[in-house]
């Protein structure tokens, strides 16, 4: 257990975590400071990181995902900050102050793996993916090149290559990132890449106005990716949808056609494969169609909606993806591989990626290496340091096997179908529309107003249900779940459901408690 | 321990880890999934978590620190993919199969925790931020909303306080990053929509050339920034250094007005505190004279050389960086933070992070919300989901005090010096120059070439000497370190310190073994 022969001898019980200076017979000084042996005392450093791990096992992995626990223990913000002490002093805090620190930081988080967060795309507790989560922390690897990152960057292509499988290409390429926006710029990028290759060196500066195409209900990456890359966000064109959130494919073309006659030059179609709040699929095929027609890259932002294509029954959602040029998809969401885990699969085989990326760091990136630098992928990112995040995916497929996760699938989404008919057959709540996917977007109409008419008073007074609702739910620490107004609808409830930690029992729950809190409404 | 009352009772033993279908009297099937009940087998779950968790901490924790132990176990590509199981199938593997996987990612994984590895500019393990680290994973934050991470907004709040204390301003403003080369791309665009706040929505089409100015020794993340941005890498300006590797003022301000003659528009200046190869310090006082005169945006890409700042001895590298309007600086590296953890600071306090970046999702960021909607961070962030990176920082800080950091610091660059020292009197060792940080850049003169002139012959076999030697410190797994070519230097090593693992026996040992592997050549 000694990283060293010559260190110091820990003290016993409670350490003070300030680095010891050995002191030594032979010592060898330097502007004032002995360079004999490690100053870090491993021992106590080892027995503080196994006792924070009982902790963590404790009141995380058991007891957050408990349902008999609270989702969270709400504390404004304010009061908070007198709760916890955050404030970084001059002298270090002992390993049983610390401890107590990181008890406390647990018990205000919001309990993500708890069986009652419904909250954001993704929730739930995975154990193969958090022990691979815990090891990356532990190995402390950063993926650029073969030589630091070995096994990560054979992980990640495997991964690739089986993600590539799914999305029904023979082959491609890609590359994982820190989350489904920056997979949506990488992608918007290399389309502009593929589009006019000089504008990597030249820049925009000179050149017509370029613009690209999504949807209405597409997510808000696609405006902060154009602004970012310097094309605009008035140069993002939304394309109507239909009432279930889809895109209009008629509409499409017609502004496709309207754009060029105006003298702007259009390069990108962004198709969404579940949208963030409706979880609407676009009709791919017809899309595909278009972008063909007009010589526009296909891009798929399926970071929410890929999961679907794990499941034989429900990947027809996607029906048509094969066409994209590029796809972002986020295992961290319905997969359950923590965040982040997303990744941006290309179609291209001529290493565009790579083209378009590259800048050739000749400290990092040697071409005279003794291996094959073609396993020097860092070069194809936007980062230098990059997480293996593949790896926390990896695992999980490793344990429950595409079947398993398929399973996952098939089961949230039938779940998500139960919840459906239970909210039809109760009185007060109403569907917003029928949902595809694991989106369950709904009102609850408090008595006050089930006979009033449905006119502006209705609609205002319905606004403010929800955030109030919400209010009452995480002060309770019962539930929590998101909502929002959205095009024209007023405040809303959207359940998601992911983990297979949560059963129709939770379902029941919700509408009961929803009920039970806003009934005096 | 259990997280539902009614789940099934789990299996002993070896447990297959595909989740189990409940069988109920009163089961509810929906498209022939039962709903009744979770399908995750928790305790076994647990379990396994349990058992990777041991895993880690002896072989990772405890034996990748072990100076005894070989900082890596190489094999090629082809042989590595041999080596494991990389294939994911349809069936899912059983515990004791998962956990021999797990010991073969470890096994042939790179030791960055290892104190002999100096590969790269981080390395080492910090006790108390892979304790925050492995909070992170198992609470599996996202760091958007404060209803959503309460306590990690805090967090972040309060280090970015702190470190913007440090770089010597009254308030500012900031945000975590995945990784320098993201924070040095945000500083970009931030200087870019404070030139012109029309480009977020109209975008560069039409207007005139952006331009920015950067040292020849920046880090290639500029290029890279400037290419994903749409301004082109023949629109970032390199300026030329002196014999340490500093930004010359004068060059900086003869191609400003180069730039402006020719119709360009310069917006920005990115000086270097602590370069990627030599870890030098641009001189930031008179760079800022010179950005202050023009009116341009002056950023500090201090991602490795930050550090300096919490050593009130050394500090004095940074002189003057409290008059730049944005500053990176990674806790990753020097601070031993853990894979990533990059800070954007911005002096300004009109809240133009926020406008610069937010897309106001009205799914994400209601403002109909019950608590101070200002804690709703993310919109600042080109990401949606984001990890906590400030907490793994933050929980270093209060363990180790200012003062514990401020020795870190201190102790490193005193390795660095005695190594300098040793470099100078050794036969066959020769620096490329006085460093003035953590990078000692020196080459190994093997016998044979010492009685050699220094003419283009010497240069083409001494140009072969790193890499020989690189490949057979890898084979036998004795230590890492990096090596290059650099600006018409043939290849030479590049040596970092910063670990508190690592102590002058260490620099000793590097010598010779660099001289064993490489006398014969």
């Amino acid at each position: 257990m000694s990283s060293h022969p010559d260190r110091e001898c820990p003290l016993d019980g409670d350490m003070h975590p300030q680095e010891m200076i050995p002191s030594k017979k032979s010592a060898v000084l330097v502007d004032g400071v002995v360079l004999n042996g490690p100053t870090t005392d491993a021992r106590a450093g080892e027995k503080f990181v196994e006792e924070a791990c009982k902790l963590i096992m404790e009141e995380v992995v058991l007891k957050s995902t408990d349902v008999n626990e609270k989702v969270c223990e709400w504390r404004p913000p304010e009061q908070l900050k007198q709760l916890l002490d955050l404030e970084m002093r001059d002298m270090g805090e002992p390993h049983h102050r610390l401890l107590e620190l990181c008890q406390d930081v647990i018990r205000y988080s919001v309990k993500t793996n708890h069986p009652r967060f419904f909250n954001q795309l993704y929730a739930g507790l995975d154990y193969y993916s958090l022990v691979a989560r815990f090891m990356t922390e532990a190995l402390n690897p950063s993926v650029y090149t073969y030589e630091v990152s070995p096994v990560f960057l054979l992980v990640e292509e495997a991964v690739l290559k089986k993600m590539i499988e799914f999305v029904g290409w023979k082959e491609g390429d890609g590359i994982f990132n820190p989350g489904g926006s920056v997979s949506n710029m990488y992608a918007m990028n290399l389309a502009r890449y593929k589009y006019c290759p000089d504008i990597k060196e030249k820049g925009l500066s000179g050149l017509p106005r370029l613009i690209l195409f999504t949807s209405a209900e597409c997510h808000y990456s696609m405006k902060k990716a154009a602004s970012f890359l310097g094309i605009g966000t008035e140069n993002v064109c939304f394309v109507e949808t239909d009432g279930r959130g889809k895109m209009i494919p008629a509409e499409l073309e017609r502004q496709i056609w309207q754009a060029s006659k105006e003298g702007a030059a259009p390069f990108l179609v962004c198709a969404t494969s579940g949208t963030t709040v409706l979880g609407a699929f676009d009709p791919l095929d017809e899309i595909a169609d278009i972008c063909e027609r007009h010589g526009l890259w296909l891009h798929v932002d399926a970071s929410w909606g890929g999961s679907a294509l794990m499941s034989r029954k429900y990947r027809r959602l996607l029906q048509g993806i094969h066409r994209a040029d590029s796809v972002a998809w986020n295992p961290h969401k319905m997969l359950m591989a923590g965040i982040q885990c997303s990744a941006l699969l290309v179609k291209d085989k001529s290493d565009l990626l790579k083209k378009c990326y590259s800048a050739k760091a000749s400290y990092l990136f040697q071409q005279d290496k003794f291996y094959d630098v073609s396993y020097d992928t860092g070069d194809k990112s936007i980062q230098c340091s990059r997480r293996p995040d593949a790896f926390k995916f990896w695992m999980t497929w490793k344990a429950l096997g595409t079947l398993g996760l398929e399973e996952r699938v098939n089961r949230a989404l039938a779940l998500s179908r139960y919840l459906v008919e239970e909210i039809k057959k109760r009185e007060g709540f109403k569907l917003l529309l029928e949902p595809e996917y694991a989106n369950i977007c709904f009102w609850y109409i408090p008595p006050s107003l089930r006979e009033m008419e449905e006119g502006p008073e209705f609609w205002a007074k319905l606004n403010l249900v929800a955030p109030t609702i919400k209010e009452r739910m995480m002060k309770k620490g019962s539930l929590m779940l998101g909502y929002q107004p959205h095009r024209g609808k007023v405040n809303f409830f959207r359940q998601v459901v992911i983990s297979p930690q949560v059963s129709r029992e939770d379902m029941d729950f919700l509408l009961d408690e929803i009920d039970l809190l806003g009934r005096d409404m």
